[in-house]
């Protein structure tokens, strides 16, 4: 019988807890998943950042933490997580944001604002171009960058990708490291941010970056806030440099009422809904690699400390 | 030397006399393409509705009138017009359709108007379903709701399509007829519609078959504006039945400033923009056609006067 401590916040448990043990019978897997094990007790952790655990030494005989997110840059730097962490790839996850990141990146494109803002009664025909002459560019090309991009592809755009390391992608130019990335933001007139959140990615998209775009260039932001330097971004938002700006996650999440985000005429703020984990496939997921662990097998996806994702 | 009649409005010639003769030429076809030819010497006729040609009986020797629209409603009954009557079938204009038609498709399933329009401060999470949960359906399955059919399948939206005969198409359910229609719509949660116009497909979203979607759904409408009855519309936006509809083409257009789509709230107006033919690609097909009549090949796209497209 495994001991399985679920630390989320308190309401997930409703959700959660019918698919996760669901998946477990399903595997033949004896677990006993609570929100209270004893510390000293519990096999595996499944955890939410925002959940009750910020501590994990007393977890002595806890073989890994599987995390219910994606993004981990709230736990990755925590000394007392010495156990294996597992980043969470869920394909609902990766499908949720492919149709978020596909459908603002075509509102952009047909510019569907001035449609659905401008019922006046004058008939006034403007085309914009095909897709294939606006160039897309997405920063980060994970699991969630790449299928934005052949999504995104499919539809017509010329795709450029870019991330730390090389890599070949299907139907995408992918560039990487310093040079890449100035080459990657030249001329690109719309962007996507879908890095993960760590020091070498912080204020990506800067004054000097964001000089790079092509005038009026649109910014899609379903990533992390700190990815943006967001006085740089509001310069080139009333500049018109930048366009419009999508923008899904903030520094601080509520985003504070008087944030000027909100009231500026050319950003869209969203509440962090760009996907969500769907507990039936996110139970799948981890009881899947919980049962890796048992039969002996490597752990997927686990976080490296030193890359921080 | 061919002479071919270009018979749109005059300020579309700008537009196309460039690529016409670029397109010839790279053909070696020799044609004198112009605006006033002496209609007895006429071979073909490049034509738009809404261009000079009206009477076709002067044209004695034209050996086909090469249409710059896809859709032929309203040329189609012309008791003058006796030559073969092609309809543009480009693939720029399926691509502008297809990021039109997607676009629209993503901004209803995503609920996008109300993050564009709420930018009140107040942050409120709400997802939507995944796309394999939002059934769509779309009325005309030819060259352009095939290829939105694709698209949509693609993002992973369950896809049905619908029209006057049988047909297989791949990911797509494929119903016919009214048997088939019925089964089509009921339960539909976005319905697109791209058929052509003819008497048969006349006010075919009505009170009857309006009422056979799910409460809620939208109506996206780049076909023609008489495939909707409109005050059936009006009526099943006024009571939820229909959540939105985006509307690109009206029985009158421009859409008259008084119409009450215009202010209506659950309405998108927009000034058939979908998609365009784009001069380059659109003389390039017209070029090829009339080389293929001259080689003594069968012309494309010839409209069936008795089915009407």
């Amino acid at each position: 019988m495994l001991n399985i401590l679920f630390s989320a916040q308190p309401e997930r448990w409703d959700e959660y807890k019918g698919p996760l043990n669901a998946a477990f019978a399903t595997a033949g897997l004896q677990a006993n998943i609570a929100r209270d094990h004893a510390p000293e007790a519990v096999d595996y952790i499944i955890f939410a950042p925002n959940g009750p655990v910020t501590d994990f030494s007393p977890y002595t005989k806890t073989k890994a933490v599987l995390s219910l997110w994606a993004g981990v840059e709230t736990v990755v730097d925590n000394p007392t997580l010495t156990q294996p962490l597992c980043r969470l790839v869920d394909p609902s996850l990766t499908a949720g944001m492919v149709e978020w990141v596909t459908g603002h990146t075509l509102r952009h494109h047909l510019g569907m604002d001035h449609h659905i803002r401008k019922q006046d009664g004058v008939w006034e025909e403007r085309f914009p171009p095909l897709a294939r002459k606006r160039p897309v560019t997405i920063l980060g090309t994970g699991a969630l960058g790449a299928a934005c991009g052949q999504a995104i592809h499919a539809l017509g755009f010329p795709v450029t990708g870019w991330s730390r390391t090389a890599k070949e992608l299907p139907n995408i130019r992918h560039l990487h490291g310093q040079d890449g990335l100035q080459a990657a933001l030249s001329g690109a007139e719309i962007v996507i941010l879908l890095l993960p959140q760590t020091p070498a990615t912080e204020n990506i998209l800067n004054a000097e970056t964001l000089a790079l775009l092509a005038p009026g260039a649109f910014i899609i932001n379903p990533g992390r806030g700190p990815l943006i330097d967001d006085d740089a971004l509001l310069a080139a938002l009333d500049s018109g440099q930048v366009g419009h700006a999508t923008l899904d996650v903030f520094r601080t999440e509520p985003l504070p009422a008087a944030h000027p985000y909100w009231a500026h005429p050319s950003v869209t703020v969203t509440p962090h809904i760009a996907s969500t984990t769907r507990p039936d496939t996110a139970a799948q997921i981890i009881c899947e690699n919980i049962s890796r662990a048992e039969a002996g097998q490597p752990l997927k996806h686990v976080v490296d400390r030193n890359r921080r994702y």
